[in-house]
């Protein structure tokens, strides 16, 4: 029997976030939702804090503790990705009113979430700007021994951007704080737009959430029919990172040193993968490609059947 | 009567940041050392905040609360000062052992006490790099309206840099959080090396100390004298920033609209003032540039006076 | 019957550029090689001029005018290449001496050459950093209306860079004649890393060369056994540009707008594609990514019988 | 008796160009002006170079041999300063028609002059952006040798820019030349705002020239009573260079390794000076900061009167 995993997901939500913490919800057998914390980032911070816990209560789940993090990224002005989400983060769906955010800082909470972890004893799921990671790991770089993985949601790699021609939303949103969580030294899975791009919401996999007839999938379903019917053709970015977690082998991708472009207005938030080694950093990063897109729509549908 | 004025240092001690301590301790009928919070800079963490905890314990003052901060700069690498400071950063001058920092993170001291201190109810007074003061701007900017001015050591404006031709230590070592500082909208007053360069450090000015024949004066006498020593040409970089608080007048400046190059290889770390209001951008940085260096000195010997 | 076209190589011999020189010069019936202008690359200028006056007489076409041009980039240091093509810049193999040099700069001949041909009337392939044809496009930009084409061998789209994790040679020796020669306006064609690399020298296509039994061939062939031999996976990068100027549909690209990072150092010389258009810049670049490989040695080996 | 010097006046006419090449036409005793060449700047190309082969008219010397250069700059955008010196770029003034521009290339007339000159034998005096100069040295590095001195109208040293805050007008226009000229090892002597801006534009100082009632001076004196009518208060860039060449104890300076940023937005165009040899690199650039303003007026007064 697979022991189960301490997860802390770091969110912006966000449809596609919405749909990575249903799923994580619903593997509650292997994967233990420690905590879940919020950034500003494809709307403000009040605006996902109120959709994360909204998430919570629909899930049934207002004991997962909820903190509110950074309003603000590190340097530089401010990204937000209503013309995706809608104005409230969530594709105008109603969600149940849930509780509030604990007063304690997410930055905070990962310090101490991590450290009562134990060695290598959490595993970090930002889907958002990295803005709380980054200013943990800055504050408290010795957490990085209690971190097995960060599963990262970001960065184009092969592929173009989503925001430039050449960076995705949440490390176009916060290039300083991606790059310090890329250089930490901890292990980084990165899920970049050329893996989540795959992940094609079509009609048929809506269909297979509302034909669950749960409350949770009929929400989703709602949520992804808005997703789509907002930018014609949607993707499923951020539960790429649950689904690796709980099946690792839907992906295929490499190992490399990896850093983030902070220099170059160009360039700005790009990542920057060391795909030959000719850096002799250490290759901490591991950058996926591939997808087994009808694979990972299975195991999302089935996550949220299990929330019914 | 003058209004007691509450004030947080941010410190890497180092000599000059000692001086600017016991300057700001000795002038306790005016300023309010709420909390002292330590950074990584001229030496590691725990060196500055053990140097911090022993110049409280020397002034009698281990009520001050101590709070360690980052080890780290937010983007890149380390930058030390161990030659100028020595290796345990003050000089090789033995301190009292003092109390131990608290268990709180100098980022959520700052937060809390920030908030604690009301509309423009604390003046932070950073004399190492911006590390600390960025995080807390980055996870709470509302704080900036506790804060009624940021009183920073750094930069060079119109003078060569200390570390690279263009840039002074404190920003150098931590550009990205220097900018963010000077870019947060709160009424920031920067002493560059422009000004701390006209407090030199001279025989007769160490005599001074010397000759008030107290622990704390002949204590930094000693440091000042193994400064000298050490670099020649010694200047009091820190305490410029206490004086300010003590006797503004002391000092001449103007006000602009400031930032740091955070891009530029060659440029990287460099004050980048808006002399002329090109941009447009609200002047919201004071930048001194002149300095009544002997009513400085008289004013930093009648303070260390009032320790004894 | 096809229209000769009237082209001008720019390039910096080097293995794969004497393939291009050679196949451009079998081709006869179709390319009107006008003029052989050199810049610094791979080695330096005296050698590279030296190796091209050697390549037209072995192939008996010492009437084609030789210029030498740039003997370094226009900004920053210098970047050489002499690990993959011998301290000569051609494997050590011997080459026939040549004519020398006319006295006219290849800047110069470039620009003249262009208004000669009239509107449209001339094809630059340069197959080396672009220096020449950024000062010629500076000094000159009306010589744009003159140029049908510019077919560059440079960059690394999709792919990793030969010299940094992000920058091909030709690219990285010169990022802002390489920026300037994309901005320009001018149709481009890019044989990228990402299809040059498709083009592997076998011992069966070295062996093919072998057999025609000619000098040229058994020259070519040798410098490519040299080139093999030397680098362990050897690729002719540069002659897919002639190969375009012949079988364009041997390849296949995007039309995209494309710049070069001049800015950051992490990204420093790296092709930077506008995929999506989300620029709004004009399409001018064709990027190519893909190769009929057997189809490109093919058109090689029957260009080099040509020269017998 | 003095030698005389061979110069070569690159510039942008533009007011304050013309003062300057009026100066030198006027100190024939010691300055041998062996060509005029014009570069796109304060206008375009046209314009520049019918206002300088106007101003060589109207001094008598249409013997100057004149060449116009590049009517861009290396890399991105144009700038232009019509603002500042009208839209014909002297101020609406009317010249005489001069002779037309011969058929070289500014930029080949300056490395054939300076080959021509020998060893040292050729003094560079550019007064609006570095194109020119910058393709000569990137073409033919050796002629180096041949130049003595480069004395350089740009930058801002230790005062604020003109165009951004940080960047002056000349080297914001080309940063990448500028930057090239700085680097190339070539003594170069530049006069920065810091000291042109001491070379103020009065009423008494345009009677001087008013009344010496010749028609160089009366023309003259209204274009630069049109210049101070335009911008409130005029300052004499250009003819620092000249009045440096004729009498430079006028300035006072320093010898440092130079630089221009090319890398940053924030410092574009940035003079980069390393006060402190911390780059380790060798002094060849000196650059000026003080000018003894009546003692050049007086100057210039005198090689105006001497064009009568």
């Amino acid at each position: 029997m697979a022991a189960v995993r301490r997860i802390l997901i770091d969110c912006d939500p966000g449809l596609d976030d919405a749909a990575a913490i249903l799923m994580a919800l619903g593997a509650r057998a292997v994967l233990d939702l420690v905590a879940l914390t919020t950034v500003a980032g494809n709307v403000g911070l009040a605006a996902v804090t109120r959709n994360a816990s909204g998430l919570l209560a629909l899930a049934g789940r207002t004991d997962v503790p909820l903190h509110a993090g950074c309003p603000r990224a590190l340097v530089g002005g401010t990204l937000r990705a209503q013309h995706v989400h809608g104005e409230g983060g969530i594709g105008g769906v109603d969600l149940p009113v849930g509780v509030s955010a604990r007063s304690e800082h997410a930055v905070d909470a990962i310090r101490r979430i991590a450290r009562e972890s134990g060695p290598k004893g959490l595993t970090l799921v930002p889907i958002g700007p990295l803005t709380n990671i980054a200013c943990a790991l800055v504050m408290a770089p010795d957490i990085a021994d209690c971190l097995s993985e960060i599963v990262v949601m970001g960065g184009a790699a092969r592929v173009g951007g989503n925001v430039t021609p050449v960076a995705e939303f949440n490390f176009a949103a916060d290039p300083h704080a991606a790059r310090i969580v890329l250089e930490s030294g901890v292990p980084v899975v990165v899920m970049p737009l050329d893996v989540t791009r795959q992940a094609v919401v079509t009609e048929a996999r809506i269909d297979a959430l509302r034909t669950l007839a749960t409350p949770v999938g009929e929400t989703l379903a709602a949520m992804l029919a808005a997703y789509r019917g907002r930018t014609g053709r949607a993707v499923l970015h951020d539960p790429c990172t649950i689904a690796y977690l709980l099946a690792p082998d839907l992906f295929r991708g490499e190992g490399v040193a990896a850093t983030v472009d902070t220099a170059s207005d160009v360039s700005m938030g790009r990542l920057v993968a060391d795909w030959n080694g000719q850096t002799g950093r250490d290759p901490t990063v591991t950058i996926m490609s591939d997808l087994d897109a009808d694979g990972f729509y299975d195991l999302l549908v089935a996550q949220i059947r299990a929330l019914s």
